[in-house]
């Protein structure tokens, strides 16, 4: 099926839109369009974030704040996804474009999401012109995260991990401070802004008392959720059980099994979580299959004992190894200078999937 | 002092000159220009290689062939290293431009040889004008190895590391072909070809078998030396010793003392060195101060098992890890896009110097 030059740019522009909207959280980034039947923008909209319109109601909304009731009646709806049909926080955009009298419909990602999937089917039952498809990969990228999430029906994860040249994460005495350099370890901020979720288990929690907030960067929207994965109690005096105390968003998960752990994760509408460690949870996580994304950062560093970052992935021979495709190389320069300043290096990072074997 | 523009751009061709001769080797490459009093260019020379004429006396020898006896009296002599004042495979190049009635000599680069040093002051005491360090850096540049290798009195080194993402470099059955990808394992022919001898340890030679020879890359001139580093014996079957029994350049130093073995080889007339394993062998190389530069391949693979690529460099603490720094990041592309194919993958290589502590 075609669509017409002005839907075409009207489509464009709800891709504008629709990266208006928060990249993280439960619901996918949606912009959308309403067209007259000559063409002409009757108005527009976006998703701004869990518990707010969607796209298709802002947009309604607008036109009938600007022109009247039934100024969208036999209007084009031009939208970045398929049209939900179920009832979440808001009514079915499906129904809400019926109601409105909406003749024609152009989306371009169709609904990943099985609960949410048939606005299109629903539509065209009701006699509605439904077009799937035109610029959907642009759309998809645009969710890129979010619809991994739903065709997985868990939290996407990313690992990040923490090396030296030799696989090691501490020296033979424990220290640690400082192996990465210092724009690794700000890179890790910018990390964790993208994500919904930290998760450590508890042998990181009790270990090094991390914090786990996003501090150096700016965060859109709330701070990551912080979550520690295992069956171990945390002291009181641990930043995180202080931190659950004031109330802010931190959870123990009291399970040792990694889809467990998702599945309340995933309870808890989170799309996308980055495992910072340790070594015992990532590996759980990795054995399970449950890693889509390791960000490795490698320094300059050579220890030559000390503790190992990767620990029993259960490869017992070369050609079980999980080989990984790399997407991106960045090289994080040192920062200072100073040749002399042992806490700042260049260190490279890696950005990369598991492949998928065929 | 100043130098003529005419000075100035036989210095730029003398550099070209210079780096017609071989990269590798005993020798430095060293180009050579005569001007007339009145500026014009009289001959120019170049240095083959050790055994042949060094730059000074190959212009000297085409001056006299095209313009006869005498002919270089008066001239300018402008000369890309300062002219050596020893007696080796041929005679000092400072005597040959004094007996030719060489006026004045503009060099480039000092003589950081002690040995070969003197020239300057021995054209100057015979009443020679001298003018040396114009475009310095440049020749520096042409010979970074060999001027490295002269102020340290030894041959420089190179470690080739090859790891897993997570330091390993075999699995826990001990297999490992193949953690690199193909590219990274070619580009490895590519770094042979480029010293003088490749190292490994007898264990590695007994371990391995290998032949350590160049392939897939052209070769300027000779294969490197091979050189087993180690006091067990290796069978006579094996591929190293049957090379050497025909009489192929392969070494046996019967030491474990990696400066022993590096004054062996710097007899030997060596300045460049690849250390490509043992663990053993470079840790003890790396632990006596005795590495110049690590080129890791590092492959994005997994295997939380195994061979650990590195040990035992007697670090104790993060403090007193070696830094390295960056100088060179690149990714090595998989070459077949067959994402089934295991033995191919992109391998990150870094270029790294140890961190001199201040």
């Amino acid at each position: 099926m075609t669509i017409t030059p002005a839907e075409h740019a009207a489509m464009g522009r709800a891709l504008e839109l629709a990266a208006r909207g928060p990249a993280r959280g439960p619901n996918p980034r949606v912009g959308c369009v309403l067209l007259a039947p000559d063409g002409r923008v009757l108005g527009e909209g976006h998703h701004r974030g869990a518990g707010t319109p969607h796209a298709e109601v802002d947009a309604l909304a607008g036109v009938r704040a600007a022109h009247g009731e039934g100024a969208a009646r036999g209007a084009t709806a031009v939208v970045t996804l398929e049209p939900c049909n179920h009832r979440g926080r808001t009514g079915p955009c499906a129904g809400a474009l019926l109601d409105a009298g909406v003749a024609r419909v152009v989306h371009a990602q169709h609904d990943p999401n099985p609960a949410a999937a048939g606005g299109a089917a629903r539509l065209r039952a009701a006699g509605v012109d439904v077009v799937g498809g035109p610029m959907a990969d642009d759309a998809r990228t645009l969710n890129a995260t979010w619809t991994r999430a739903v065709e997985l029906g868990r939290p996407v994860v990313t690992w990040k991990l923490a090396t030296s040249l030799d696989g090691r994460s501490a020296a033979a005495d424990g220290t640690s401070r400082w192996i990465s350099g210092r724009a690794a370890r700000h890179d890790v901020h910018r990390l964790r802004a993208g994500v919904d979720a930290v998760l450590v288990g508890t042998g990181t929690a009790l270990a090094d008392d991390p914090d786990l907030r996003v501090r150096h960067v700016p965060v859109e929207g709330a701070q990551p959720a912080r979550v520690v994965v295992g069956v171990r109690d945390l002291p009181p005096s641990s930043r995180l059980a202080q931190a659950a105390r004031s109330g802010e968003p931190v959870h123990h998960l009291r399970t040792r099994d990694p889809r467990a752990a998702l599945d309340a994760l995933w309870a808890l509408e989170h799309r996308h979580v980055l495992l910072e460690g340790g070594p015992t949870l990532a590996a759980a996580f990795w054995r399970a299959g449950l890693v889509d994304e390791v960000v490795a950062y490698v320094a300059p560093v050579l220890l030559g004992a000390g503790t190992l970052a990767v620990t029993d992935l259960g490869i017992g021979t070369i050609a079980d190894a999980v080989r990984l495709d790399v997407s991106d190389v960045a090289v994080l320069p040192a920062d200072t200078g100073d040749p002399a300043d042992p806490t700042d290096t260049t260190t490279v990072r890696l950005t990369m999937r598991p492949r998928k074997e065929s």
